[in-house]
């Protein structure tokens, strides 16, 4: 009989002592087998699952293990039976940063003699020989540290105590509590591997982007500052938004410069796109002297901070040819057999005024630790937002670092991915530590294609934060040329209730800017090339349906997260409906759109009312926290009509009717 | 500036070379993220994807590593594009055991090189830099064994050849298969880890097991032997099964031995139960003396490889208390305080005939080689198939590690868990290297049941491959007992067609034995106490419906696996519809089964007919293999009616007509 050692074998853990007999099976929340961490926000309660089988049908025991980071010891607490062998547990993410969890179980050798005990005794067996077996357990328990050795004498009392009374003591609450204190995890196993959660500031799941222009905001015909944007904060604060986002603010290069509306060569006095990054005066850690100084930039930010809005920043990984740093560091850009340095070319089309990083440079460790200390520049000057430019460009590892650099110095630090690419690489992103992505919404405008989308966007929740954008300085889609106020406002209602995360490219949005530059899906006479005055006091200006629903947003739960959401049937194609939910329920708000920019619209909606927490059987209020309209409601199918000539949307908030007293009530 | 180092990471592996771009994703097949193998058979093709991401545009190449365990080289095929950055690739299991798997991707520099040097000259761009460029990576292929140093220097002649000739050597098929041949690896990426595949022989896949008493094959009122069972061998070879299996064919125990029906006492002359192994005559690797001597069985093995039945032995771990190890190894059973062995139980109930073994003795390692030693003692006499009763007693690292020991030495063996215990321990047995598992197939009788059945288990078919019984000598369910023939031959069909492996206990079954012990869901005069004469010619025996049903799954592929299975509806909740087909598409079977053991039912059904092949709008033959009859059928709907007293079930072969010459033919 051959007994040769097998090869050794990488998957299965090597046996170390065959007595463990319980095994620890799919940990969850995970993401692709724990390579990248799952992510949530301070504050969050973390639900943790898990399969723990074994044979037989002993009574297991398991606990949670988890600590942050940077606390090397681990708190425990006890894992309960879900059913179907799933285990649960939970904690509060009360710290930002990383933290790891895992799972320890074993057979709780006590309480399985315990339950064996209990059922003989009620089956009336004679159960002596069980009493001296839980003696010898409590003798290990003593030895453990439980002060049971009274106990465990009194187990063995064969002549003294009857058996009842043994059993009684044997099963008592305080022997289980006792021994609960001192659990034998001799034979304890543990889950294969740590997961990862990234725990990252509140804003990273719930927040209000208003972009604009700095360089826009000055009197008409002069280059804005820091100042004149400074003047601007009120208005977007007025508006209700979370972040104000500038583009980049670093000098502009002269080389190569882009004209209005991206013309080849630029006039003298045109500005430049702020994209183009670098010039004499400075690169990445400098700014355009015409928006001022550094320090007026400081200004800004706490004038910002004042009225409780945070700056983002644009980091655009990118050099004009007059950077400081293509003198300063030509390995990090590609040289050409001719001298040249190597621009940006999607061939046949040339970037000349744009200079790539050379991520494949000899030199890369210098490079990512220069591109890094970008960020560290700005975060030590108060930035904690950041988004980042057409980072599907620059190798995910080197975003997997990074980032994870940064956050490791500034916990609060989070990042916003500006790619539209290709799925799978968008994903890769975001789990290279993107804490928010922008998305397909922009294009996304039936009811099918919508509700596919989030379908799809939500099985990827655990480290997928979407940010929803119906326009950007590099997109103006086509159904807002021709769709008018309708249009605006169903695609701002879609954009601020589909996702907790959204964002504004203002003053051109509330303003319904609409023309594009021919053949080309961006705004005409657009920013990026040239400055523009806007009349923010225009009478038709969408400013209080968007100060009306970033109202709305703060005060409702039910929208600061996208795990609830949930889609409505309704009969008309052009109307869809869609609920979220705060976690505990006590939050519901349904939102109900007309996707027909032009024409008034009716249908019946269909309510999946145990998802709502609704009455099958009695009345319940709809309240348009829009227009403060409050309608009665009955059962799952109710009538809407919804003109875009008024309002495109309905977003209501739910509430059930409740008895009180001798009358009826409303109950939030 | 804070350069400090941060703590270290363990779930993103070290950046070793920063400039490796491409990320492998997502390699599957897959199980718990690589902790377990997949599972295939001999001669399989294994279909392997990843999602390989980078950033940018360039051209990627990636190629599939695998290698048998047994055998230190890799072999490497490409990885192809499948659109949505998945990568494919296969390769045949021409092997038993364990193969390893991976894969490897890079940036193909060359060949983002070219299609930028193409769309540029397209364009009409100077392309003379360009070229340059190319010679440089020639210059590097050359310096890795790429006979172009020629080509290099042409691309540099730019007095002596023109551009466009350049240009068309540069781009030539040539000199791209030339560079294939040495592709540059230096920054390529491997996938985190290395998966596994088990190969197992064919008959883990698709296999018919006949279970009998070899006992119960003498004359009657004597006590079959292996002589007697030899006898029985070609009536199971003409009935067309693969397998015969026997239960435990070991000396049985005396003390506390059952009587007939699990009688707490037997009676001089009783036989016992087959499953309290050992007595004085030996233990596991010992046959009954009763049955013969162990020459014997080597003579009915070699007698059932004639008729090409392949044997299954019954491995029953645990003792009774007359087994020699029960004196030999006392360490490996578990000792109570009052000096008695711990005998089975299920509190209140005792099973006092039956001690198991105690894994967590601290002789654990010579005890888990000792059982794995039955299994190698019995492989050793030829024996390659094993059912293993009640797995779920007995550790999951155990078996983790002993079937391992086992298929090491013979990776033939095939082991069957019968397990009727939690899903997810059913599971994590199959994980743990059980080749086929026991199912709830026996109680899943009504059509939403056995589809949702279906369902879940094939969403777990990387991992677990059912064998579905209908009865075995522990279970006989409900509805077998009133329903008649038209039950056994329902229930017969669903077996012998949902699964590619399933089982038959007879000759109870084709005799359709269906009478309960009373409160028990068990047969009455069950052979496991007592011995049982069969009339195997009796008329109205089932065995010439079995052998036809065993002759078509030979027949056709499309039974041969599971990961077809597709339910089509019908409009009577009693008549359910199912196809399989094979890898290619070129075999289809359709069966549709009456639930109804009682009444004939008619209705219509659906097909899926691009999920069939079949044409929507011309004719097309159902052949119904069962009873030979042919019809025409046209369209998604058509009707079927069944009755039970003739044939619960069609079991139809699809074909599509083809016009040929000047007449219609049948293409199978």
């Amino acid at each position: 009989m051959k007994t040769s050692d097998v090869p050794p074998e990488p998957n299965a853990p090597p046996v170390e002592d065959g007595r463990k007999r319980v095994l620890a099976l799919a940990l969850r929340p995970i993401v692709d087998g724990g390579r990248y961490p799952v992510k949530r926000v301070l504050g969050d309660t973390l639900e943790v699952e898990a399969d723990l089988v074994t044979d037989g049908h002993d009574v297991l025991a398991a606990v949670l293990l988890y600590r942050h980071v940077d606390d090397p010891a681990w708190t425990e607490i006890p894992l309960e039976p879900a059913g179907n062998d799933t285990w649960k547990a939970s904690f509060v993410l009360s710290r930002l940063g990383r933290y790891r969890y895992t799972v320890l179980t074993w057979v709780d050798a006590f309480a399985s003699w315990r339950r064996g005990l209990q059922r003989k005794f009620d089956a009336g067996a004679d159960v002596s020989v069980e009493l001296l077996e839980g003696a010898l357990l409590i003798d290990a328990a003593v030895k453990r540290g439980a002060p049971l050795a009274d106990v465990a004498k009194l187990l063995r009392s064969s002549k003294a105590v009857s058996i009842a009374d043994r059993v009684a003591h044997a099963l008592s609450p305080e022997v289980s509590a006792e021994l609960a204190h001192v659990p034998d995890r001799s034979l304890a196993t543990a889950y294969e591997k740590e997961l990862e959660v990234i725990v990252e500031q509140p804003l990273a799941g719930f927040s209000a982007w208003y972009e604009l222009f700095p360089r826009s905001t000055g009197p008409a015909g002069t280059h804005g500052t820091f100042a004149d944007a400074e003047k601007r904060l009120d208005y977007v604060a007025e508006l209700g938004f979370d972040i104000v986002y500038l583009p980049p603010i670093h000098p502009i290069g002269h080389a190569f410069r882009k004209g209005p509306d991206n013309a080849p060569d630029a006039q003298p006095g045109d500005p430049g796109s702020p994209w183009a990054i670098g010039a004499a005066e400075g690169g990445h850690t400098s700014v355009h002297p015409e928006l001022g100084t550094l320090d007026d930039f400081d200004h800004f930010v706490a004038a910002a901070r004042d009225r409780k809005l945070a700056v983002a920043l644009d980091i655009a990984f990118q050099a004009s040819p007059d950077h400081p740093w293509v003198k300063e560091h030509p390995t990090w850009f590609k040289s050409r057999p001719d001298g040249s340095i190597q621009y940006a070319e999607n061939p046949p089309k040339k970037y000349q005024d744009v200079y790539p990083f050379d991520f494949e440079s000899a030199d890369w460790k210098a490079l990512w630790a220069g591109l890094r200390d970008v960020f560290v520049f700005w975060a030590e000057r108060g930035i904690r937002v950041f988004r980042v430019d057409n980072p599907h460009t620059k190798p995910l590892p080197f975003w997997e670092w990074c980032l994870r650099e940064v956050q490791t110095r500034y916990p609060d630090a989070i990042f916003l991915s500006e790619a539209f690419t290709r799925p799978k690489l968008m994903y890769a992103l975001a789990k290279s530590g993107f804490s928010q992505s922008y998305t397909y919404f922009t294009w996304r405008t039936t009811k099918p294609d919508l509700q596919k989308y989030l379908e799809e966007i939500t099985q990827v929740a655990e480290f997928y934060r979407p940010n929803f954008w119906p326009t950007t300085p590099d997109i103006f889609p086509e159904h807002l040329v021709h769709g008018g106020r309708g249009a605006f406002v169903s695609r701002l209602v879609l954009a601020a209730t589909l996702s907790s995360n959204y964002g504004i490219y203002g003053p051109s949005y509330e303003l319904m800017e609409h023309v594009q530059r021919p053949g080309v899906e961006e705004l005409a006479q657009n920013e990026k090339y040239q400055l523009r005055t806007w009349d923010l006091e225009r009478p038709d200006s969408l400013r209080h349906v968007m100060a009306r629903l970033n109202q709305i947003r703060r005060a409702h739960p039910a929208l600061h997260g996208n795990r609830s959401l949930r889609f409505h049937p309704t009969d008309n194609e052009l109307l869809i409906a869609y609920s979220k939910r705060s976690p505990d329920r006590s939050d519901v708000v349904l939102c109900i759109v007309n996707l027909d920019p032009h024409h008034t619209h009716r249908g019946w909606v269909e309510l999946d009312l145990d998802e709502l927490g609704l009455p099958h059987d009695e009345a319940y209020q709809v309240h348009d926290l829009l227009s403060d309209a409050r309608f009665t409601w009955r059962g799952r199918r109710n009538f809407v009509e919804l003109d875009p000539r008024v309002m495109s949307a309905h977003v209501f908030e739910l509430r059930r009717f409740v008895r009180t007293e001798n009358q009826f009530e409303y109950f939030l």
